[in-house]
Formats: C-alpha cells, sequence, structure tokens
C-alpha cells in the first residue's frame, strides 16, 4: 500500500521529505493542502498532527510529522539508496550534521524568510539585518563543509543534504523577492560568495524526480 | 576499546548522553571539562569540536558531537537494550518525539534556565516571564502525553525520555533556585500540578547507574 504524503507547496520542512520520496523511489500518494483555505486546520488533518503542521507520513495504520523523523522512517521503510550511510561512523556523522543544520542553521534561514515574506519587512528591516548576517555566517560554515567534500556529510548524498537544500531555496527566494532588493537584502553574488554550496544546489536539481518536489506555486 | 566521552558538570545536553552510556553499559572512559577553566575551548578540544560544546563522543577514529547524534550512533554501537525501539513504527514514533521536543520544548526549558542562572535576573524579569508561559504550555503538553502512557514514546523507556529529562531538570533547577522564588517564578506546586511528569522523573531516577550520571556540582 502506498504511503500518503501531505503537504504544502512552498513548505521547507515538507520539502525535506518530498526529495527523500523522490530519491528513494517510495510509492506514495500525494496529497497537497491549500494552507490559505485553512486544509492544514481541519478536524481531519489535526487527527493525523494535532500541531497543524506538515509534512505528516501516514503508512498504514502508522502515522509520523516532524521532518527530520519522517526521514528516519523512510529509511526503515525503504533502506536503499541510502541516505543515512552505511557503516555506523557514516551514520553518526550523517546525524550530527542533520543536528547541526537543525540547531545551528535552519532557524536564522526560515525567520528571515518569513519576516521578507511576512509582507512586515519595513517593520522589521533591522531584525532582518541581524538575521542577514547570521544566514552569511552558517553560509560560510557549509561552504567550507562543500569545499572540502562533494556533500555535506561524506562523499555521498544524505538525509544530511535533504535537510539543508530546501531551507536554503525558501532563503534565498526571499532575499531575491523585490521589496528585499530594495532594501538591499539581496546577495546577488552567492554564486561567486558561496560557489561550492551553489555547485551543490545544482547536483541536487539534476536528482531523478527533483522536478516532481519543486513548490508549485514558486514556477508560476 | 572503550569510547571516550567529554562532558561539563550540569550541562543537560551531555547529561542525555550520559545516561544512555549507563543505561546501555556502553563501556567509556569519562573526560570532565571544567568549563569555568576554559577547557572546552582548549585547542585539543576544538579539534574534536569546533563549535566547543559538549558532549563529544570518541569511539577510536570516530568522533561525533551533537547530543541527539551521539545518541543514534551508541544505539548502533550497543543495539541492546533498545532505545529507538524495535519495529518501523516504534522507531518512527520515538524519532517523532525526540524532534518534537528539540523543536518545541527544549529552547523555552533551557532560554529560561540560563536567564535565571545567569545572575541577570532583574534585568531579563519580563523575558523570563514569557518564557515560563512557553514552558508551562509544554509541561501540560508532556503531562498529557504521560497521563496516557509511562513513556514519553509508548511502554517502553526511549531517547525520548533520556533528551527530555535533563532539560526538565535544569529548568526545575533554575526556578527553584532563590532568586527565582523571590521573583515568584518558582512552581512550588510542581507535583500536583503535572503529577504524571513528576512520577515520570522518578522513574528515571530509578534506573541503573542513575546516579553516576548526576551533575556533581548540584550534590554539593
Amino acid at each position: 500500500m502506498a504511503c500518503e504524503f501531505y503537504w504544502i507547496s512552498g513548505s521547507p520542512l515538507a520539502w525535506r521529505v518530498h526529495l527523500a520520496l523522490e530519491y528513494k523511489g517510495v510509492p506514495y500518494r500525494s496529497f497537497r493542502l491549500n494552507a490559505s483555505e485553512g486544509e492544514h486546520l481541519t478536524p481531519e488533518f489535526l487527527e493525523l498532527n494535532p500541531r497543524g503542521r506538515v509534512p505528516v507520513l501516514r503508512d498504514g495504520a502508522t502515522v509520523i510529522y516532524e521532518s527530520v523523523a519522517v526521514l528516519a522512517y523512510l529509511e526503515l521503510l525503504q533502506p536503499e539508496p541510502r541516505l543515512f550511510g552505511s557503516s555506523h561512523a557514516e551514520t553518526g556523522h550523517i546525524w550530527q550534521r542533520v543536528q547541526e543544520i537543525e540547531n545551528y542553521a535552519r532557524n536564522p534561514f526560515l525567520h528571515v524568510s518569513i519576516a521578507i515574506l511576512s509582507g512586515e519587512i519595513e517593520e522589521k528591516q533591522d531584525a532582518i539585518r541581524e538575521l542577514l548576517d547570521l544566514c552569511r555566517e552558517q553560509l560560510d560554515w557549509i561552504e567550507n563543509i562543500l569545499t572540502n567534500s562533494q556533500w555535506i556529510s561524506g562523499e555521498a548524498i544524505s538525509a544530511a543534504d535533504l535537510v539543508l537544500y530546501p531551507v536554503l531555496m525558501i532563503y534565498l527566494r526571499a532575499i531575491g523577492n523585490p521589496a528585499a532588493e530594495k532594501h538591499g537584502f539581496a546577495t546577488s553574488d552567492f554564486t561567486n560568495q558561496w560557489p561550492a554550496t551553489a555547485q551543490w544546489a545544482k547536483e541536487i536539481e539534476k536528482l531523478p524526480g527533483y522536478s516532481q518536489t519543486y513548490p508549485p506555486h514558486w514556477s508560476i
């Protein structure tokens, strides 16, 4: 029986799981929720996830939410191709990178994105400038990793890459927004300043099934 | 060869790993760092973890940091007794609870503890009051879980319990501090208000090896 995957277009946390489903070739039925119509807050959906958040994965009687937990579950459901390594050392290191991204990088990227895309850019500009400094520090950390290895954890793609990519993409989309450009928030020289990171993003975009995961409303 | 475990007395994130080492009976050599003497910032330690943070686990040539990643590594190193479940559904649900604690509960509890224990309680009292409201919401969430099951994820102890416990303990210690009591921050009725949570904490404290993990400077 195919899994049921619940997501919202443009949710970076759901995008992580979408990438993993496609990369692993796990059969799934897609349930795209329309957040502006409150479809993530219906009684039916709150029964799946009382927090009213995506992603949610239902596999028969098992329901899992929280994006990183869903990735761990998918690795058990369909181990190959692997996203959490083959040896103890590989798996431990991948988990370390996943937690580093969650604990240090995720919030600066998401908070700056939300602040810009919320339409309150004027009121929040001082906070945004502080967050942008944190984001640049994180980009330097990522660039250093990707200058020394092809992927975030060693020489094979892993969960760490899929955890980072969507969070970085929403950040780049936010700072490329015309209102953000007007305030000088845009980093027009992204590719020059963080070339290994830009190249890595291109490699992610070559993955089979990637285009299925691209947020539909971003293509309009 | 025994693992090397690097920790600081009273670090809730290191305490998680300490509990797991004792619970699993993994042989380890203990390296307690003295933070007030900067032992977490020596060149030798920064070579292990460039972030200068504990816990760090070294197992031969493998070095892992970030507490949750170390727990995942220990499960591979010594699977029994299990901390991440036996079935796919159990493992997925444990990971979900771990991520929920990390994403929603950990920071309110740690931030309020740091604010109280930093000695800036006077300046920060408004922020502390807001954080205390968040902490109480999280306690209600935990109490609801523990009213319906014996442990945080189902009917067996798991990584989710070990991830939560030290974070809750430092919070209780902080709000029980005399300066916090003076400001009315103390929740003297903890056991009455969250009885299932108080009972669960007592069960953790009965685990074999628990006393080895109790922060030494808290006993003074």
